[in-house]
């Protein structure tokens, strides 16, 4: 069987389905994802947050793919939105491509230094 | 004798009491601790500046307890302050929970995504 | 022949010539640089953005080569602009100082909570 992340949740903390207060990954190879902004292969910009969202997220995952993991291997999913972006709305666009696989993160309300860009996601993931 | 984080400062950086400039952590099992709000275990944010930051602190501290490390294990820390928090005042509030580790650190001017929260930490740390 | 860091650059996503959209560190000890300003080794921001730049990226060199590194063993590197920083002139001062070596990046547009500070990077890395 090969090592799998382990999420980390005490008791004294809020025990979120969504995410797990932090992760172990297991000693070995490190995948870093760097930010991903809601782009096609031209590099271009979709159109708007849900667009913008789903596509950075599978852009993190073609990224996780190529190294041979996915969202199962993810040990920390970094999530920066534009300051009046929903991040209710904005999760809601990523549940069904991200599926049930709980990670650590950190959401902050911030714009990603490319004009127009409303999302930017990095992540830290193991190798299989 | 377990291998340890080993901070790393350059002759040519200033020298601080408070933080490294750099760690490096050994080969090992990694823990990611996800984003920390000053949030109680029902998940609803503490009032004020320093109960926020003391609570945001004392969940890293959870959750580095969980996976059997401790501040001495951390490599890193990011920490997010609201834009108009002062971070002289925000790292007062630290100085007791936290101790004497000099770790790596990362100190941003940005909201945390959720409404309301002043500070959001997040970590890396080895598992000893 | 040592390991070296790999860039991860899946065909259906946009190939840049200046960043990886991933990389994979091998197993091994890990560098965790602490956000860098442009400051002197008195501690004292420079003058202007393109000297704090340049200044910062330097920080980053003298840690990484103080733990044995350098900029191709870099796996991440994330860089923190005022809001009102031209991303493409930042990117024009440091081009210089760090090479032609491929990471993996994020770029956001935020304030480092330092008064005065015009950018701020961190990086991790493995040492080789």
């Amino acid at each position: 069987m090969t090592a799998q992340p382990t999420p980390i949740d005490p008791q004294q903390l809020y025990r979120s389905p969504a995410f797990a207060q932090g992760m172990v990954l297991p000693a070995g190879p490190t995948l870093y994802v760097g930010g991903q902004n809601g782009t096609d292969n031209t590099g271009a910009l979709l159109d708007g947050l849900d667009a913008q969202v789903e596509q950075a997220m599978r852009n993190v995952l073609a990224v996780l793919a190529e190294a041979g993991a996915g969202p199962e291997h993810v040990a920390k999913l970094t999530i920066y939105l534009a300051p009046d972006v929903d991040p209710a709305e904005a999760f809601g666009a990523t549940r069904e491509i991200w599926g049930n696989h709980r990670t650590a993160v950190t959401v902050l309300a911030m714009a990603p230094a490319r004009a127009g860009a409303l999302v930017e996601m990095d992540a830290v993931a193991m190798i299989p």
